[in-house]
């Protein structure tokens, strides 16, 4: 194998697989994104060749494209060298992953998907949220919300009982919470919103569905709607507080 | 802290995150369930209590109850010993771990919850298959099979587009699978099965949706379904040439 596809997990470098962490401190080259902290880039070794692909959330450096990092993968596969492509979160749950394995396999290059921690389900633990808890939500669905008129169909979700995890939301919040009514989700549903969750710069908040578009939102941010959002640990800020009463004896 | 609610992952030792290797190897009590593979309950230290509360897949001892194993994670997180709660998976996604958490919260316990890759998603990721893509797939949502008629409405799921990842789906997949169909999914929708993902004894299928109920599957199993499932890798048995055929040039 020369190109591994990893997952970096959520942002805490604890939270990265023992075989991450690994093949991190192997690689010859690391092509990584904006989702990944520079704590576990440090890791790599001193002499790789280190490739920002991503601009970050705080500056204002442009991001590559999708062709172009596919391209890359390609070029440094082909040399041989052990290239790590490190994703924040999971390479296969919203990360697009598939494509740039399509970009290796037309190129013949041998690859291997490590999976890591996706920021959907670990933010939302880690902020004491179960996304599956008895009586509350038998399932949940994981969805970006990048696009509002892409392949989401909000309605329909709506219309499904359960918890929904949305990322890269934050910009349609409003339009996304009005079709999820639409489709039958009650408007006082709960909802939490973790901005930069599992950094230093990790903010809660607990709001009801109706309200999620009025509120204000940082990117990055995960995005729980659903009567789990209700458990949140600790939440910085709790708007609406008739309703944070009628939660009551929640475990936070 | 004295008590942790930590997810091994699906089964591999090196897909562990750091975090939960480093509180395995320095537990004093290790309390875990049948998906964690013997491997990692070994890395615990040879002084350490370690009770297994659930019954192997292989074997024919009995499972414990859930509320046995809160009053055991509240009786050892009393004693002030650290306690490591080992999940197979992740213990917020489909693990109870919300009971769990329930329980020591109510003992005033302190606890610690430590995300792990659910096989949800992992499983599926070390098969080849991106549980989102472009084009296939624009969200994922993941429930268990365990009950037919629970808390999940299949119907309801088989009309949203999208992947579904089924767990202990084994025993009602045909019904599942009925009312998927039933509620809108095409009855040719491609298939993936996984059997004891991620251990030595993998073994992948691909079917159709309306051929799920019909052949043989073993549990555990991770099955998928979904475009995305026709994107496995290496699946040990294809039924229904002419959809093989059809999916034609995957990148398997």
């Amino acid at each position: 194998v020369t190109v591994y596809l990893v997952g970096a997990g959520p942002g805490d470098p604890e939270l990265l697989t023992r075989k991450a962490a690994r093949l991190l401190s192997e690689a010859d080259v690391v092509i990584f994104d904006r989702l990944v902290s520079s704590e576990i880039v440090q890791e790599a070794r001193a002499d790789a060749v280190k490739i920002n692909v991503g601009k970050h959330p705080h500056d204002g450096s442009a991001s590559t494209d999708q062709s172009t990092i596919n391209s890359m993968l390609v070029h440094y596969g082909r040399t041989g060298a052990t290239v790590v492509r490190l994703k924040g979160g999971d390479p296969f749950l919203l990360g697009r992953g598939g494509e740039e394995v399509d970009a290796l396999v037309e190129a013949q290059v041998p690859y291997e998907v490590v999976p890591g921690l996706s920021s959907s389900l670990a933010v939302p633990a880690l902020a004491g949220i179960p996304v599956t808890h008895r009586g509350l939500a038998a399932h949940v669905t994981i969805a970006s919300g990048h696009e509002v008129d892409g392949n989401v169909d909000w309605v329909a979700l709506g219309a499904l009982e359960g918890t929904a995890v949305l990322l890269m939301a934050v910009a349609n919040r409003a339009e996304i919470a009005r079709r999820m009514i639409l489709g039958g989700r009650g408007s006082s549903t709960p909802v939490a919103v973790i901005e930069s969750g599992s950094t230093a710069r990790e903010h809660r908040v607990v709001t009801t569905l109706d309200s999620l578009g009025t509120i204000e939102v940082h990117a990055p941010a995960v995005i729980v709607i659903g009567d789990v959002a209700a458990r949140i640990v600790d939440p910085e800020v709790v708007l609406f507080k008739e309703l944070a009463q009628s939660w009551g004896e929640g475990p936070s």
